[in-house]
């Protein structure tokens, strides 16, 4: 009998690095995990990481065939299969990682970062399985994006296309610094992070009562200020809708940039559904050129938030194969 | 002997109709016009158009085989051959504009829009040629965007990708109207009219002397500032070094989204050299990721102002010949 092509997607982050088998319909048929920040040596990470997925494969038994290892990681650079100053992981400067990998594997090994993987695990498996042209926002501590053309990931020249999360809401004005070393960046505004920096300016602003005045910045996160909201918190629900307009704003130029057919939105944040798709979906509509208006579709993703980082990682596969 | 193939360019403006025969090196072998603004109908501006074009084919004598007609129009179409809502053109609505003409001619017949046509220009004939990833920016009376990546002009999924004219400079508190109906839209600032507007307003807050302050809005043009900034005018000067900025701004953008190995410039305004693009690319550079950071050439088009138009629209023929 035929064995069961599987690729293998692995999710590599600042804590801890995620690994799965997935088939071609986005099954998982097993998974593992190691900690990342437990390995100075970049070699010896790859080697126990390798090591266990081994592992793993074995225990799921020899019906399945690996042809390929997409990796999913912050800084992640697809033209050249490497990490570059990703300032979360322990490896420092120009880290060559499919080719640590190919040490291991003589099978295709393909790097990018998270939102990137995102937007392929979109295609492959989620919502835009019919679409050729869309992009996926992922909504995290941060904000990343994936731009899909014309059926096919956008890499750029320098392998780093996709990164609105760090184009500026306005020229020169804005005080909000960001981890970039610049200020202004649409991250600072929409992520979860950039949630909470919000509700305290409008906290400061404002003279409504607010169940979340009595949570220190360190205290808060996105998900009280989503509960907060859902009980009908003023401040709370305001957070969300500046949020969503800044969201909004910046997509507007996506769309004038390349004409999407949807964008998706990934990741905590749009777990809050209306509180950001609606006024994000607004002042997208309203800053729009009218032969946009009313064309481009706003979704919430449509892969599970648990596993969507090794899905992603894993359609890297799928998508690179000669068809 | 095999003859010379030759597609032909036509530029639809709202004025004329400029029109020429161009190998496959870029040299026009023949061209001649008409007035847009003499046909109401537009099945009449074809049939003539159509007719003229034979005409100067004759003339060229009949070393020459035409293989296709590519056309540049404002709000052109690529996905439908049309040209949709034109407000500059005497047709309203949608106009089927390669199918108008496909009743003449079994040839292909390409429409796109001004900048798009530049786009591509640049990368058959000008300074694009080896560059699989770059952005032309077109800057007149408005300012345009064609967007190549991979090798192939961007479309999206509607047919209007490249409009980075109608993004807006900040959320919501700009002053200036567009004539998209909208308001401090990029093309308000970076574009001739842009330009003057920018002018005003510095002449208004400033008490510095000015040649410039002798003439009326109706009577200045980007020739006018430009003129007065090579002579040192300080007022011309600033207006200048501010729409450069503005650019700058947004062209950092273009880079988070696509990140492309260059952005070429091109029209009235990128004849100012160093007045627009030292500014441009400053404030391009200060508003990227590090990622990006000196890695973005900004250059000239290296298209002859005179002849771009009919160039651009030529060069769709080539681009879209199966090889």
């Amino acid at each position: 009998m035929a064995k069961k092509e599987v690729a293998v997607g692995i999710d590599i982050g600042g804590t801890n690095t995620v690994f799965g088998f997935v088939d071609r319909d986005g099954n998982i048929l097993g998974e593992d995990s190691l900690k990342t920040t437990h390995y100075d040596e970049v070699e010896v990470f790859v080697a126990a990481l390798y090591e266990k997925i081994m592992v793993t494969g074995h225990k799921i038994g020899n019906g399945i065939e690996i042809i390929g290892f997409g990796i999913g990681a912050p800084m992640g650079n697809i033209n050249k299969g490497t990490i570059e100053h990703a300032a979360g992981l322990p490896w420092k400067g120009i880290v060559p990682l499919a080719e640590l990998f190919n040490r291991h594997t003589s099978h295709p090994v393909i790097v990018t970062n998270d939102a990137n993987a995102a937007a392929v695990g979109e295609m492959i498996y989620g919502g835009a399985k019919d679409m050729r042209n869309f992009v996926v926002i992922t909504l995290g501590t941060g904000l990343g994006s994936g731009f899909v053309i014309d059926g096919k990931l956008v890499y750029g020249h320098d392998g780093f296309a996709g990164e609105i999360g760090h184009t500026a809401i306005r020229p020169g004005d804005s005080n909000r610094d960001c981890g970039c070393g610049r200020k202004g960046c649409l991250e600072t505004y929409v992520s979860a992070t950039g949630l909470k920096r919000t509700l305290l300016k409008i906290m400061a602003d404002s003279m409504q009562p607010s169940e979340l005045r009595k949570f220190s910045f360190d205290e808060l996160d996105a998900e009280k200020i989503h509960d907060a909201a859902k009980r009908g918190d003023y401040i709370a629900k305001r957070a969300f809708t500046h949020t969503g307009r800044m969201l909004g704003f910046k997509l507007a130029d996506v769309v004038a940039h390349t004409n999407p057919e949807a964008i998706f939105l990934f990741g905590g944040l749009a777990l809050a559904k209306d509180l950001i798709f609606e006024p994000a979906k607004e002042y997208m509509e309203e800053n729009l050129l009218s032969i946009y208006k009313g064309k481009v579709k706003l979704l919430p993703s449509e892969l599970s938030t648990q596993n969507a980082a090794v899905l992603g990682a894993s359609s890297l596969v799928w998508s690179n194969r000669p068809s």
